[in-house]
């Protein structure tokens, strides 16, 4: 079938989809839900998305819920509109599954909006010779009235330096800040309408922040920054490395994420206009090196075996402790781990997918440095992680490169004729994980590379010539690009082993991570990398460890699930499994 | 009846005891619980001790017990012997109540030995690839499996830093310590059996800390000193002022006592040739003002009315907030107050004296620079203080001083003849507190002054001349003297009124802190500062409040006990009683 590019707006996120498809499944594919009241059946009229290049002329369904100026600026309803070309499209904010509409109805669709950090207005008595209740009882007593049977406040020795002055300042009228119903902090007044969540991924390269109006649930900025760890290794197994034998590696990387995070905490909320301060509470997704670094607990032992974390379930803490720029009496909250290279950012990706509570069996791939599969259904989960390598992210490739301007990220070859395209429109300068897929794939099809990844014509094949530069794969890089997609496709194949089952019995393929969102998966299957699953049982899920984060940040209720989950999964180390060396030797192949 | 001086060492404590008393008795008034398994009747043995002075010949009950040796040693049993003359006492450590024997054998007497912050050692399971445990898991999977029913623990992100290393420093065995179950910090190896714990008095004027091996529940230190807050203010009212009136003053405050405490914490621990890290427990008893300065909150509101605390029930907190140089894991644990001037002292007084359990009415008289007045039984507590003023410190009278070498401590005028005594045997520099109840007892006696307070004759009464200097109270002493006496009169008469009791339906009355255990109390009843109550229901139970701080260090039943006594108690506020002028103008007379 073929695939069609289709961009969507504001983000840019670009996804290949297949002819027919409709603009709402697209969108889904590159991460966007879009809020269908009517569940697509394309009564209801809400869905409306401008499309800006591309647009068809409307249906009479469209005709119906749209005005003709709108039809005119290129208004179309999502679930109905198909794709048939190329199409730019502008998904406006309140459409959107996570925009302000969901998010402060309650509980609709996927997640109930209740965030477990939240703010409470207190009027408390004012102490009398009759009644003198000490201070921090007086708002005990208030907290106890707003929710009987919470268990009771521990005592920070913080707030009860400043409770006193605190009630004083406006006549004992005070906004309690609270997590989970527990005193975070109190502050002078009524501030109940003021206040912000950060939900960040934390990847090994890059770093995803998304600013959240806890109050509206309206997500009000986005930023994403390079991890400016990279200084001191691009994967995990370095910085971990580096933590480890220098004295004070540790605290650099430390350091560095922490200052990563607090510029970017700088930038979104000037973007938003709030302050830093009214950010109360901040979650977190990363893998589990990233976790520990943030936190600043040492990654030695995640580089030796057995490969255990200091810590597998999720931390919370006060984030002067971490010396995070938001409210000094705000929480950052570390979504739990599964295993040493089973992460956070895999609880995020479980969170997001639902594969924990799926009743068909779903495999969610996410293909970063490393690949970690999770398989199962609600009944049972198996993960694994695989020492994929970075060859996806165009690391250890001749001409590899990330998916930034310059890089090939598509390639066809046809009859001996190669043709690309470049992100960015311009020269290009190497080729990027996606466009190597591409390019292995066509060199297969076109019988350039015979099954067990030798090259049959030459030394090297040249995709590219830019002045006197050849962009060009060598037998090397085929080997690389097979010890990625052979890790990964071995994990595939033990997880369903163990499972006990096949790939029809799959109903779902989600795949996720930078990666993951820009595959052809055709060509994914052609190679290998996965299993010969139809087209339309795959789902690019885009960065799900960034919306894991952003669910918890807005739902209790979601938080408790992220909690559960790690000891529901099981972990499967692949290196002890004795047939472990017999699949990857037949997964290398093509 | 007559009144004996008795000291005990190697206290140097002096009591007066009645003619005939036991020396059990006497050592009780001086706050010295003899440990006597037999209940005193004197036939096992145990309560040996050492007759410095005033030896009488054996009881043939002591024959039985004792050696010749011994005997002529002057050792004898503080249960059979009784006093006829003055004597100088040894108290060994191994008799005493709270001395090692008691503590270590469990619960014996009143005090079950189980300090709420103790050791663990712990051997962990070391990770497998079959089994890779994470580390926090492994250690909480052996707490769960120490205590089954305990609820789990939180995360504390700096033991979290710590864990992999101190797991694998020693082969997965670790020490944990625990705070009333809770995991308050590990420690590689085995180091179970090094613990102590520090109970302080923080009072206005002096601080007693008693270093106790939590492992054997030994008193193997003890000291005291000055708390050099007073270079800013002698009493409570201008500690308040200070904090409140300069932006530093607190932190001045503050700074001041943490570091008489932290240089208590390193006399002691050289005492004991313990290291100041082996300290893991400090249990602090004090005043609301000190209760406040100590923990760095402002006591500004407790100087204005309605005079509330910043908080009431205890405060427990890791001793690096406060700055307090013991080990870094260690616990900081103040009592509960009950009003802001009704402090976590008098809790520590109610539990030391048992009222809060007692069958029969008892009173607690607790005199310092205020009196505090605990009234009750197990059926119902009322507490009040009282605004005396500092005269029984010898404060604000002209030739006024505290119980220190030099001052007048005993008067007796016999027909115009005045006789005294002086602490150190030295000259006479002024007149302590208990000096000048006497003075005015015998001034009474001797019709030198009238029921009113009136000098009968002259302007003032000489009770000594050294060289040129008289030593003299004049009317204006007498009136501050009556002001004082008068208000813990009032408190005593209005908390019996409240209560609807008469006198002698009190079963005893414990007088209790520095002044309290020095008076003559014929003459306390002579100055009507207590009402007409048999002489031998009245007990001197020495410093009270720190041997309330001991109770919590030790017991973690006492610990659940105190918390429990402030919502027990009735805090009774004189100052709003409309019968309060009436009652006080009477007190103020003789």
């Amino acid at each position: 079938m073929e695939e069609i590019k289709v961009t969507f707006q504001p983000e840019g996120r670009r996804v290949y989809a297949l002819r027919g498809m409709k603009v709402a499944e697209a969108a889904a594919r590159a991460g966007i839900i879009i809020d269908a009241p009517c569940g697509g059946l394309g009564n209801c009229g809400q869905c409306r998305v401008e499309v800006i290049e591309g647009v068809d002329a409307p249906t009479p369904e469209e005709e119906k819920h749209l005005s003709q100026e709108e039809i005119k600026k290129g208004y179309r309803l999502a679930c109905i509109t198909t794709i048939n070309k190329e199409m730019n499209i502008l998904i406006p904010e309140e459409v959107r599954l996570h925009g302000q509409k969901f998010l402060t109805e309650g509980k609709r669709g996927r997640v109930k909006f209740a965030p477990p950090v939240r703010k409470a207005l207190l009027k408390l008595p004012e102490p009398t010779l009759e009644k003198p209740q000490p201070d921090w009882e007086n708002l005990n007593s208030a907290l106890k009235r707003l929710a009987p049977h919470n268990a009771g406040h521990g005592v920070d020795i913080y707030m009860v330096r400043e409770i006193s002055e605190i009630l004083r300042r406006n006549k004992f009228m005070v906004t309690g800040i609270l997590d989970n119903g527990k005193l975070i902090g109190i502050e002078p007044g009524d501030t109940s309408k003021c206040i912000f969540g950060l939900a960040l991924d934390i990847g090994t390269t890059t770093v995803v922040g998304s600013l959240i109006d806890l109050n509206t649930g309206e997500q009000v900025a986005v930023a994403s920054a390079m991890n400016s760890q990279v200084v001191h290794g691009d994967d995990t197994i370095s910085r971990i490395n580096f933590a480890s034998k220098s004295s004070d590696g540790l605290n650099k990387l430390t350091g560095r994420i922490i200052e990563v995070v607090n510029n970017m905490i700088g930038k979104v909320c000037k973007n938003a206009g709030i302050d830093t301060h009214d950010i109360y509470y901040v979650t977190c997704a990363g893998n589990t090196t990233m976790h520990h670094l943030f936190l600043g607990i040492s990654p030695r032992n995640l580089g030796t075996m057995p490969f255990v974390p200091a810590i597998r379930r999720s931390v919370s803490l006060n984030a002067q402790k971490l010396k995070i720029d938001v409210n000094p009496n705000g929480r950052i909250y570390f979504l739990p781990n599964i295993a040493g290279f089973v992460g956070a950012d895999i609880v995020g990706v479980i969170l997001a997918t639902g594969i924990d509570k799926a009743k068909d069996i779903k495999m969610a791939i996410d293909i970063g440095t490393n690949g970690e599969i999770v398989l199962g259904s609600k009944d049972r989960l198996l993960a694994c992680s695989t020492a994929a390598g970075p060859a996806f992210e165009g690391a250890r490739i001749t001409h590899g490169m990330r998916g930034a301007p310059g890089a090939i990220e598509k390639v066809i070859i046809n009859q001996g004729e190669v043709s690309y395209e470049v992100i960015g429109g311009i020269e290009p300068q190497g080729i990027c994980g996606s466009g190597l897929l591409d390019l292995v794939a066509e060199m297969i099809k076109n019988g350039l590379v015979d099954n067990t990844g030798r090259l049959l014509k030459g030394d090297s094949f040249v995709v590219a010539e830019v002045g006197k530069r050849k962009i060009e794969i060598n037998q090397r890089d085929l080997r690389q690009f097979q010890l990625a997609k052979g890790a990964i496709r071995t994990g595939i194949e033990m997880l369903k082993k163990k499972l006990g089952i096949k790939d029809k019995d799959i109903s779902e393929v989600f795949l996720a991570g930078a990666f993951g969102n820009y595959i052809h998966p055709e060509n994914a299957k052609v190679v290998g990398l996965i299993p010969d699953i139809p087209l339309e049982k795959i789902k690019f899920v885009g960065n799900a460890a960034s919306e894991g984060a952003k669910m918890v940040l807005i739902s209790q209720e979601e938080r408790k699930r992220a909690e559960e989950i790690p000891a529901r999964v099981e972990h499967v180390e692949l290196s002890i499994d004795p047939l472990f060396n017999k699949e990857f030797a037949e997964q290398m192949l093509f």
